[in-house]
């Protein structure tokens, strides 16, 4: 097998440029782990002064559908990447067009862009999801609610994240208030989980097919948004081994190239439901380059340019705690007591965007 | 005790820009621990495309003694820095006048900036270098080198790192012949030390006065210029105390803020002789990032932005190996050996130049 938008061996040599879609922290990230290993790094985003522009070496801002952009951004790197997975894929399109390698590809993206065909998606290679249902007129929402066992969430199939466009519900619903609460967009409903646990696998995997994985964390979220992941997991070493190999069994067949996380429930009688995955590098991974001898922005640069993947062994325990919104006013404070503090530099604080994060070590036990 | 360029107290905040006056490599890993912590960050050198500048937000490439130049960048920052000992003090004193504070100041850099000053300095503050003499002109060389007992190193006293500008002198020497070596510059000849080990002691030191030390490392010598650091140091605990406390001795005197490196011999005979000082990030430290909790970079940002300093504590054990001109050709063989790599983005190789480095880890035994 090979990539569709790339082929095997060193597309890059340090020194080289390689370029980032999207500037918001997980780009600056992976730009500052670029940098580590001697590369240029040029990004595209439509922000002005985002977060990865102001660490790159070159940055265009344009939109994604800016075709002279997208061009000049191509010619000027060797390989490209995504920093998030609602970049439209016609713009991963027309960079490989210009002759530009992407990584990962637009159909990794376009699985994970819809939520219906990302679930669908799972099926089809044999991984459980939660039930769900789909939901594309008003009409169809009691029905799908009551298909999936009469308790779930009701979220846009596209465009979503951290909780944004989801609404619980529960029993007889009154229909037309929870269209409203996903502005009449199309949906799904996914069943409700009474889990014990959420974990997620963060992988990274070459255009060889070699994967590596890091030790999985267990995530605890707050209204849709990862407040903190703890590592390792408490899982059984039975639910681990699983958890990795449903995440390889995603990987592997989208031909995947770069660093993937998927989210799992793990339900009270002990079955694994995929949750979501991620074609990018991901919060519940941003402990990885404190706790490991690799991290996964270094180990996302290296799998893209085609290098040897590094040793993602972890030599500490601990947790990381993301900062949203206020949270990161306490900067001074967070310096002060020990642990590792990683700030975004971004201009606006919102309620609950996230701001930055803090990961406390402790020796491994 | 205040320090001569600032005050104590949070000089600068998350989202403001700092400046770095240098373009090299050790500029550039400033410049990306500051870009972690949510600064932004200007640098200020004279050549183009230098490894900082390219992810820093802002450069201004100028002479260090181009008087627009340095106002502006003083203008643009909340605080500075500097990324090697050469950079002229009439360019800190500009940025100072500008009313920009500088860490460290202007004092510390002229210290170091003199071979002599700066063992005359170390004999004024109780701290003992090696035997050395002056030497201004060629008659001085063969009664310096008896002075200090017929063996040892002519250095010139200005500009000379990684070995550069020096030559061993044994017994009867020909004067005219080390003289022209040194290129008939001021110079000094050194003591040649026949010692057990080699060892450097870094630190940080705040503007209130608290120090915070990494454990030491052994460092290992080729033609003058480091080659490996081992670490933590084979020297028996009494060594490292002395060390430790003869570099605080030293960061005190200067009243010094930010990151300090000492390098010290211990002599057969158990005597522990101050070699020189660096007034920045040490390459002797480029394995802090790696195997500690917080790296030497990360934390000169911290004590030079006000901030309180991270923890030093060290989880891993290893070697810090620097990858010199053409060593860096291997780039490829040494991602795939599970070492960390760091490479610095220089455009020209040249022999015996700094490319880049590895640290290998091992569990803290």
């Amino acid at each position: 097998m090979t990539s569709a938008s790339g082929t095997g061996g060193a597309l890059v040599k340090p020194g080289d440029a390689i370029g980032i879609l999207g500037g918001g922290q997980l780009g600056r990230m992976l730009a500052l782990a670029a940098a580590d290993l001697g590369l240029d790094v040029h990004t595209l985003a439509p922000e002005t002064d985002s977060p990865a522009s102001r660490v790159a070496r070159k940055t265009w801002v344009a939109a994604y559908d800016d075709a002279v952009a997208l061009k000049e951004f191509a010619a000027s790197v060797k390989v490209a990447t995504i920093e998030f997975e609602n970049i439209p894929t016609d713009a991963v399109d027309a960079i490989v067009a210009a002759g530009t390698p992407v990584r990962p590809d637009a159909r990794c993206l376009a699985v994970s862009q819809d939520r219906l065909a990302e679930k669908s998606y799972f099926r089809d290679i044999g991984i459980e999801p939660a039930a769900f249902a789909r939901v594309d007129t008003v009409d169809q929402i009691q029905p799908a609610l009551d298909s999936v066992g009469g308790s779930g969430v009701l979220k846009t199939r596209f465009s979503g994240y951290d909780g944004k466009g989801q609404v619980r519900l529960e029993g007889r619903v009154t229909a037309s208030a929870a269209w409203a609460s996903v502005e009449a967009q199309r949906s799904i409903i996914e069943a409700w989980i009474d889990h014990e646990r959420e974990l997620s696998v963060v992988l990274a995997r070459t255009a060889d097919g070699e994967v590596r994985f890091w030790d999985p964390p267990d995530n605890i979220h707050g209204k849709g948004v990862l407040r903190r992941s703890l590592f390792p997991s408490a899982a059984s070493p039975d639910v681990i081994e699983r958890a990795k190999s449903t995440a390889k069994t995603l990987a592997d067949s989208l031909d995947y190239v770069g660093v993937l996380a998927l989210e799992l429930f793990l339900t009270r009688d002990g079955r694994l439901l995929a949750n979501e995955f991620a074609p990018r590098v991901h919060n519940s991974g941003h402990w990885t380059p404190d706790a490991c001898i690799t991290g996964q922005f270094e180990q996302h640069i290296r799998a893209v340019c085609g290098w040897p993947l590094g040793d993602p062994a972890r030599h500490s325990d601990g947790e990381m705690i993301n900062l949203l919104g206020a949270e990161a006013n306490d900067w001074e404070k967070h310096l002060a007591d020990g642990a590792r503090v990683h700030l975004y530099g971004k201009r606006r604080t919102a309620d609950g965007r996230k701001m930055g994060h803090v990961v406390k070590l402790r020796p491994r036990g």
